[in-house]
């Protein structure tokens, strides 16, 4: 880590070398973004090399997408990939693919290199492995420029989340969403303590589960079900198991109960936002919704 | 079929031969019942001949069990049941089960018939196949005497199946449940049209869909959900797809949308009840419940 | 009352007799309506008389307003309106209204009689007393074309239910609106029976009670809360005595309770049209729509 | 204000005129619970005293009921209260009630003072006047033993408030309740920001305004609605504005709205507790909870 102050003091060669990595093989985004220093916040440098980049030819631009290695490609398997770019793949699992989804992949890659003549880039650690197929498999479709405009805005999200790993200061950009959850016993008209919760990524293929937790005495999780980081666009479930629950509240109930584990699927769609997810329910109904 | 009428106006023989069915290879049933006439309604009939096994004696009782073949046994592969047997474990697909399945079934059939020395009865006909499954495991577990009362309540819940298949005439007993829904877009203050519904039968290790439905200008189906026959208790779920509905709604939403499919997962613990599980839905938000 | 077929069939003199009072003092719309004989609907009749005003000059509509009796006005208190006008204004009280009340209506018809050279006409039965007073100072501000277009389609409104009272035949216009409610205890599960409710209307000065009433086993009113007329567009209020239902469930409850009258306060402005309003309600929680 | 860390360390007399106001007129129990230190929270202390009242002679207890003043009665016209009695009864605005309301209340001072030999004590600041009032009547009923022990627990409360705004140190005795809101709009799923809530008690007589304010940008009030000292038990009524907030939402509605202002009636029997009554509302739809 690096703090701000540092870089705004730092001369050119000790500033270029820190945020070399920024962009992806690209110092010179950091060696022209070195003039419009100082930097009141974090966040202004994040603008001020984006900035950099949209005032690029459009060589240097394309250049900058080519830069980036295919989405699980043969860099990928040959472990030559920069260290960040191994980093953020690879917390996605794209390098432990079946030999199928592979074959998908490489296909993917290869139309879409044919058709723009660059390769598919995507900020990876802002969606789910799903969203990030079916965003590869629509922006085939887009037009040459659209789809130039669409890989510089993933690249200046994944730079965004790269400074925040290595730039310290004041005014950081925002990189991180919550998900949170709340259950309340609207029998009671109190918050339902000792509720497992779930909380899966629904994919085409696969279910993964995410969280496994309990509610406290306050009808919420100790910590936010996801946070820390920017949550990733995509499907997911919580599941409530409030059949548990009521059957200890002393209520005479059918047997089955009518309600047992209650799941509300929902779609996440920013990264950086704020998903409350409360359960109001009783034995026999419950109301969800996305709060604040 | 019969009329009541008839049945009441008949003699001895006719009367017995009418009813010899009802009650599994135990003619005597309706002969003694012959005395309680007449009937002023089908249900009175149906009580008169459970009123009757109940006067029986403990040797009878175990008798008219014993009469009942094993749940998808050696009986049902040899297409030796009676043809009433046969109608009910056959729609309930007991009768296409994996090795796997027959072999678990043949031991619970083992182990329920040394415990109590007579087969597993139970009406098919109220029941899912996983809500059969549990009964059985769980009923291994009761007492003899219990066990007892427990097989006979489901011998008159057969019959009473049997009369309403074969006797017609004034008040009748009830055997029919019904689910229905309603989807209300509470976006816009009225009945949400043309929203795909799909109904499962949720099993351990299947899901089942029964119906798949699109609703009507008022929000519901044109047809009950389930009717027209007993509602087999067991866990369902129902898939609200509500994000197609809401997408053409002119609505600005996020790209995915907050919901999609809404599934509402429930348990039917009353075969003659009427379960009707409505959705109010906007974009960001939903509410379903046991209505009425 | 005459039929349809009795009608159709009428010589002209008999036919415009019986129609005569349709449209206010103005018999050649019914003269002229003769024409378009025969009807098929009643609804045909209604729209056959409507276009025959819209197809008249621009002096026969003035006249044809002017024709109507100011609202409440010298002639209303002095018993010189037409037997319809005197039925129709006297059921909203708009007869007895106080000195004050009076002195400002007397003010709204000088105004109005001034800017626009016409009485005020608006169909009473489809408003509550509040909502015809907004319109009359509402409509004050409109342009002179624009009123008298207004006061045109309040007078086909009108004919409308003047001809659903005194013509009797297939397809009927609309003209009855509909109030419903449904109890719903979400904390059992079921219709919550031998709840009380209250039906207001609301008032700027005044709130009237209009029907008061208790839930029957299906949570339901045995007849609808308003209905076989015009609903009266204005403002209303609801009121749920679950107070005294959740007290006699055996929960346990605070005291004093949570909720115990629960307030439920909307506005008709469709008066054909069909407003549900249900209360999903626990001693903890509510909600309520407009159903249908 | 006296700290605990004072009281603990001072000696008999200090000790005795820094708490002998806190039982009215009482100073034997800050005598008797001087021997009870040292107190290691707020808490404790008011446990003590409450103990040490607890364990005096059935002569004591009622001299000390004896020693308060008729509520709103002679004492409080003459001017000839404690302070601590003036300022907890003038809160409430007893001091300023109607003749007839006065001589309602001199009727009860008298009835219950025959009854049962000393005065009526109740804790005002934890109610309204009008829960006081009823409580009074209530309580006339009681059995003079079971109401000498509701006085004496309504002394404790008294003299818990007391010692909160005398003593500070820590682990002060729960004195504080609240009351919050938070308005989510589910047409858009976002906080519904800029909607006026005004907030009410409802008394039999009268309704007094209380609060008038307007959400923030997270849908919530800048401060609670009440909280700072002990809710009143009593009942309100909160009236949410959402008319005017959905008239600027772009959304298509009917004139008038379905909803205008949503009232929601609530009572409060907790006055330390944490009251949370949100809404969540469209224009067609909207629910209420007691929620935390």
């Amino acid at each position: 880590m690096v703090t701000l102050e540092t870089l705004n003091s730092a001369d050119k060669s000790l500033f270029v070398s820190a945020l070399s990595e920024i962009y992806e093989k690209s110092p010179w985004v950091a060696e022209r973004a070195f003039a419009r220093r100082p930097f009141a916040t974090v966040a202004a440098l994040c603008e001020a090399m984006a900035a950099t980049v949209a005032a690029a030819s459009r060589a240097e631009k394309i250049e900058l997408v080519c830069n980036h290695p295919d989405l699980a490609g043969k860099a990928a398997r040959a472990g030559a990939l920069t260290a960040a770019s191994t980093a953020e793949q690879g917390a996605l699992g794209l390098d432990r693919l079946s030999d199928a989804e592979y074959a998908r992949l490489e296909k993917l890659n290869g139309d879409y290199a044919d058709r723009f003549g660059f390769p598919f880039v995507i900020c990876v650690r802002r969606r789910t492995r799903d969203a990030i197929l079916e965003a590869f498999e629509r922006r085939c479709g887009n037009l040459p420029d659209e789809e130039l405009e669409t890989a510089l805005f993933e690249i200046d999200h994944i730079a965004r989340l790269r400074i925040a790993d290595r730039v310290k200061g004041p005014g950081m950009a925002k990189t991180e969403g919550r998900l949170s959850t709340h259950v309340l016993d609207t029998l009671s008209g109190k918050p339902a303590a000792g509720v497992r919760i779930e909380l899966y990524e629904i994919g085409a293929s696969a279910t993964s589960l995410l969280v496994d937790t309990i509610t406290n005495a306050d009808g919420r999780t100790d910590k936010p079900l996801l946070g820390g980081a920017p949550l990733r666009a995509g499907k997911y479930e919580l599941r409530f198991h409030v059949g548990a629950y009521f059957a200890k509240s002393g209520q005479k109930l059918p047997e089955p109960a009518f309600l047992d584990v209650v799941p509300v699927r929902f779609a996440i769609a920013e990264p950086e936002g704020h998903y409350h997810v409360p359960l109001l329910v009783t034995p026999w109904s419950y109301s969800t919704y996305r709060g604040s």
